[in-house]
C-alpha cells in the first residue's frame, strides 16, 4: 500500500472536486495515452518474451537513449536492484555524448554477449543516433552485416525515421504509442522491454500502476493528489517542490521526477511564464546539505517526504559502547532502516514546525508493485497540477531553440 | 586556465570594489580557515605518505563519513577518475544509513585488504559512528583487537570525542582545523588524505587552488566573482542558481556545489529568511529534462554553464550515413567532446536569448590543477555572496532541530 499523509490544511472538497471531472475527462478522451498503459503492458511483455528466446547468449542489454528514453527504466532498475532475477542479462545505459562515459562502457562489454536498443520517440535524437553510430563502429557491427539484427533493436514511434531504418535491416521494433510522451513512457515498451529482458518483475510493476489507476483516476478518491496539486497551484510564493526521498535506491527516481515535473509544468501561457521547480534530495545525506536552506531560507519551497516502511533489513546496529562516543549510543540495537525512517520523521517534524507545506508518502515495501504504483501516482499528480495551472502538460516547445542553434553552430546547411 | 565569461551587464566597479576589501579582511582575519588550506596541504600529504608505507597490502580505502566529510573527496574522485594512478588502492564511501548500500559495499570487500577512515568534524555524527560500528562488527575487527589500528583511522577535530577514541586505541589521526567547516574542508585532511592514498594527484590539486587564491583573493582581480555575487545578491526574483555542467564527470561536483551553496547561503537574519537555492544539472542529459522549465518557466533562475575545452578525446563520431537517418548526419566526423561543447554553447545561447542571467566557466582541461582551481573558485564565490547578503556563511544552525527531534523519537533520555 502507498499512503499519502498531508501535513497542511486541506481546502473544502467543493473547491477541488470540479478538477476530478476535468481529470476524468482527460482520461476518457484518449488523447493522453499514458493513463491507459497499464492495460496494454502484457502484450508488450509477450512480444519481449519472444525476443528473449532469440537472445539466449546475451549478457548485456544496453539502452541507447536520453531523457524520457532512459530515465524511467533507470529509476526502476535502481529501486528494484535487490529483487532482480540475476539469471537474466544486465542492464546498461548509454545516454550522454560524454567521451569518457562512452569509452568506459564500450571497453567493458563485447559484441557477442550484448544487445543494443536504440530508443528515441522521434527517431532522430542527435545524441542517441550519434551514440548508436559509435557503438556500431566500435563493435564492428554495421547495418548490412549478417549479425546486425542479432545485436540491435529499436523502440520508437511507428513510422519514425528510426522505424524505417529498423524495417530496412530487419531489426526487432517496439512502438511507443503516439499519444505517450517520452517522460510518461516508463510503462510503455520504453521501460517494459529493457526491464523485462534484464530480470525485473514487469507484471507486478503494471499491477501496481493499475492499482493506482483504480484508486486515483477511475474512482473519485484522489483527494490527496487534488489537495496537493491545488496547494502547489495557488501557493505562488512556494514554487519549488522538494522531494526528500529516504534511501539511496531513490537517486534515479528523483531524476525521473525532476524531468517529469520540470518539463511538464514549466510553460509559457500567453505572456505569462508558469512553472514549478523540482528538487530531488536523498535522506539522510541531504540533511547535511540542502536542509539548512529549507529550514532557514525563504519560504519558497514545499517538501514531500518519501520513505519505505519495511526495508526487510533485520541486522541491528551493533550494541557497541565505544569509549568517548557514548553520546551516540542511542542507535545501538536498532535496525539500519528504522534509524533511517526515524531520521525522516524527525526532519519532517522540524520542517512542519517552520510552517512549510509538507506531506509524507509511505510505501509498505520497495518492490515492483509499489514502484509501479508510485510512478503512476506521480504521473497523475503531474497531470493534475497541469490541469490546475491551465497549461499543456504534454509538450516541450522550449527545448527546440537550442536544437536549432546547435545545427547553426555545427554548420548544418538547411 | 579557468576563464569565466559573464553574459549579463556588469555594474560599475565602484559599486563592488568595497566588497574586495571585506573579502580580503576576512582572509586576513584568520577566522575563516579554508582560505589558507592550500598553504598547509603539503604537510598533510607528507603524513599521509608515512601512513601509506604501513598500508602496503591495502586495496580499498573506505571513507565513513557524510555531508562535508564525503562530498569533496567524492567530487574530486569522480572528476579525476581518468587520471588516477591505479597502482594505488581504490576509494569507496559509506555515507548513508541505508540498509542496502551498506551491505552492498561490505559484501564486496574483505578486512585484510581494507582501511577505514572514520571522518567526522564533530566526532559524534550519528550516521558515521553507527556505520563505523556496523563495519567493526561485520569485519570482526573490534576496538582492542590486535589488528584494529591496522584497519581504522580517523579524520576529525583535535580533542573531539573521536580524537580521544583514536588516541585510546592508537589509531592514525588527521586533524581538521577548527576554523574550517565541513563543506569547506576538501583541501584539508578530509579530502587530501583519502585522495592521496587512492592515487590522485593532490599536489596539483593544491597548486590549482593556490593559483586561484592568487588570482582571486590576494590580488584585487576577482571582478567576475564580485559581479556574479553582486548580481545574485541584488536580483531578488532570481533566487535559484542553476549550475549546468557538461560532462558526466561533474555529477558529484554538482552535489558538492549544492551543499556548499545551500548550507552556506540559506540563513535567517533577524526576522528575514535569506537564501539562494542551488540546482545542479548535467549536460546534455538535462537539456531533455530541466531545460524546458528554464526556457519557459518563471524567471527565477540564473544559469552558470560549465564546460571543458579539451576532453583529450580524438575518436570522431563515425562517418556513417544510415538510411532514413540522414537528418542527424551533422555530427558525423566530429569528436564526441566537440559535439558536447557545441550543445553547451547552443543551450547557453538559447538561455541568453530569454534574457536570463548567464555566465560560462571554461576549464582548459579536466585535470587535478583545474579541479583544485574550480573548487577554490566556488568556495570564494560562496564567501563573497555571503558577505554581500550580510549573513554568516559558515554556520548551519537550522539542521540542529531535526537532530534533537531524532533523539526524542528514539527515546533518548537526557
Amino acid at each position: 500500500m502507498l499512503t499519502n499523509t498531508l501535513h497542511f490544511k486541506p481546502v473544502s472538497t467543493d473547491l477541488i472536486s470540479a478538477y476530478t471531472a476535468r481529470l476524468n475527462a482527460e482520461v476518457a478522451s484518449g488523447e493522453v495515452g499514458y493513463y491507459h498503459l497499464p492495460e496494454y503492458g502484457n502484450k508488450i511483455i509477450d512480444k519481449a518474451k519472444t525476443l528473449k528466446e532469440k537472445l539466449s547468449k546475451i549478457k548485456n542489454v544496453v539502452v541507447i537513449g536520453i531523457g524520457g528514453s532512459s530515465l524511467g527504466a533507470k529509476a526502476v532498475s535502481k529501486m528494484l536492484h535487490h529483487e532482480r532475477d540475476t539469471s537474466y542479462a544486465q542492464l546498461h545505459f548509454l545516454e550522454n555524448l560524454d567521451p569518457w562515459s562512452v569509452h568506459a562502457l564500450l571497453d567493458s562489454i563485447n559484441l557477442d554477449e550484448s544487445f543494443f536498443f536504440i530508443v528515441s520517440k522521434s527517431g532522430s535524437t542527435i545524441e542517441t543516433i550519434s551514440l548508436a553510430k559509435i557503438v556500431m563502429a566500435h563493435m564492428g557491427c554495421l547495418p548490412g552485416s549478417f549479425k546486425f539484427a542479432d545485436h540491435f533493436g529499436v523502440i520508437t514511434d511507428k513510422d519514425s525515421p528510426l522505424d524505417s531504418f529498423a524495417n530496412q535491416f530487419g531489426l526487432s521494433s517496439f512502438y511507443i504509442p503516439q499519444n505517450v510522451g517520452g517522460r510518461f513512457s516508463v510503462l510503455s515498451a520504453v521501460g517494459l522491454v529493457p526491464l523485462f529482458l534484464t530480470g525485473f518483475d514487469t507484471n507486478k510493476l503494471l499491477e501496481g500502476a493499475n492499482a493506482c489507476k483504480n484508486d486515483f483516476v477511475d474512482k473519485i478518491e484522489n483527494e490527496a493528489i487534488l489537495q496537493k496539486a491545488y496547494r502547489y497551484a495557488i501557493h505562488k510564493q512556494a514554487s519549488i517542490n522538494v522531494l526528500f526521498s529516504y534511501g539511496d535506491a531513490f537517486k534515479e527516481f528523483n531524476a525521473w521526477y525532476t524531468q517529469l515535473w520540470a518539463e511538464s509544468l514549466g510553460k509559457k501561457h500567453g505572456f505569462a511564464r508558469i512553472g514549478l521547480t523540482p528538487v530531488g534530495l536523498i535522506g539522510s545525506v541531504d540533511q547535511h546539505s540542502f536542509l539548512q536552506l529549507i529550514m532557514e531560507g525563504p519560504k519558497d519551497k514545499t517538501v514531500t517526504f518519501l520513505r519505505v516502511k519495511d526495508w526487510g533489513d533485520r541486522t541491528p546496529i551493533p550494541n557497541l559502547k565505544l569509549p568517548f562516543l557514548d553520546k551516540v549510543n542511542y542507535s545501538n540495537g536498532l535496525s539500519i532502516g528504522s534509524v533511517l525512517n526515524a531520521q525522516c520523521g524527525a526532519t519532517m517534524q522540524s520542517v512542519i514546525q517552520e510552517g512549510i507545506t509538507t506531506d509524507l508518502i509511505e510505501l509498505d515495501k520497495l518492490d515492483a508493485w509499489h514502484v509501479g504504483y508510485l510512478m503512476y501516482y506521480y504521473e497523475v499528480l503531474t497531470s493534475t497540477c497541469g490541469i490546475m495551472l491551465g497549461i499543456n502538460t504534454y509538450d516541450q516547445p522550449g527545448v527546440e531553440v537550442s536544437k536549432r542553434i546547435l545545427k547553426n553552430i555545427l554548420g548544418v546547411k538547411r
